[in-house]
């Protein structure tokens, strides 16, 4: 599958590798795409056979586009990726949005319904957003199974997203489809539990399970 | 101990049944106690030895008040109660609010913080709110250990309640301590990813559990 990362920050290089490193053909969107720099902090994604390119060729030639800009700025980001380059794909959107007191940028609705609303002809996936960017690689580091969640409002995209959890190393039955994009709402708001849970334990690595009824 | 609830719904009638079934002198304040229809609705309470008086005088009398109202009324019921009655006390919150369109009464903060704001000489502990009415006090009846949660100032006002929580059935390791009333709000923005997963799995008896990293 042809995938194109907008979002070139850790959480986007972590998901680039593990892809390529799959059998994906990846390539990350960066505006400093010919930026000597830019191509040295990438280093780890290109030795992974991840390519580099602008971000709207990186949409344009994608199967699936993934959005792992900050929350705050992914809108304007896939904006100048622009509606055409998006149309009719999946997006999978990774990405939470904080203030500057560190609570939601979306507090009464979510980024990931903003994305759909913004791209209609696009069929956005929330999912991943909580857990942490080495967790979502390593689904196995944990003394036990944990949950990932699905929000978007079409089955097939969510069937093409649920394939890349499982290149993850994510077990069909760790993933729960929660049901259309407003459900992303829930997922979003859980970063300030996640928040409160990793003070607690001293550790970003960990998981939720959901448990469900005994015999259920 | 003596507890004394605030909220006459249905979690406070469970949650004073449970621990009158533990042994504690639980009384419910209700504006209507001498109301026979009221009495009516309350009976099973009642019979479980649960006493009923008004409000003010069921948290003046108490050791520990628990907030069992709605959340978008609890701080005008508290206020009724009056910070006198509270002064000094733990105040047990299990209150979530939402609007008309099903968001949170509190997306900002939360509602714990609000109180422990309004009321500086009392000392909320906000837990129980991340279950369901029956799993609060059947936290055995899930296929398997979940978590809860516990946000608040004081250290002693937490032991207090987490011994509570065990008269309820929870074990001692699966409370998790997130610290100050500011991390109330991870635990109440939950609600959202809460009504997500029950709409997923048809059921709200479900909890969560926090899996940590292997060999943590």
């Amino acid at each position: 599958m042809r995938i194109g990362m907008i979002g070139t920050g850790t959480v986007g290089r972590t998901l680039a590798t593990a892809w390529a490193r799959a059998g994906h053909a990846v390539v990350l969107g960066s505006r400093r795409h010919a930026d000597a720099l830019a191509r040295t902090e990438l280093s780890a994604a290109l030795a992974a056979g991840v390519g580099v390119t602008d971000p709207a060729s990186a949409a344009a030639d994608a199967d699936v586009v993934v959005n792992a800009t900050p929350g705050t700025a992914s809108v304007s980001a896939l904006l100048a990726v622009g509606a055409a380059a998006l149309e009719g794909k999946v997006l999978l959107d990774v990405g939470v949005g904080f203030d500057e007191e560190g609570g939601l940028s979306h507090p009464r609705e979510s980024l990931g319904e903003e994305i759909q609303r913004t791209f209609p002809g696009t069929r956005v996936v929330k999912t991943l957003v909580t857990v942490d960017r080495e967790l979502m690689i390593a689904p196995g580091s944990l003394e036990g199974p944990s949950t990932v969640f699905l929000s978007g409002q079409d089955p097939d995209a969510k069937h093409t997203v649920a394939g890349l959890l499982a290149d993850l190393g994510w077990p069909k039955d760790s993933l729960l489809d929660l049901g259309g994009i407003a459900t992303a709402r829930g997922q979003e708001h859980y970063a300030l539990l996640f928040m409160g849970i990793a003070g607690a334990i001293g550790s970003y690595g960990f998981g939720i399970r959901v448990v469900p009824p005994a015999g259920a």
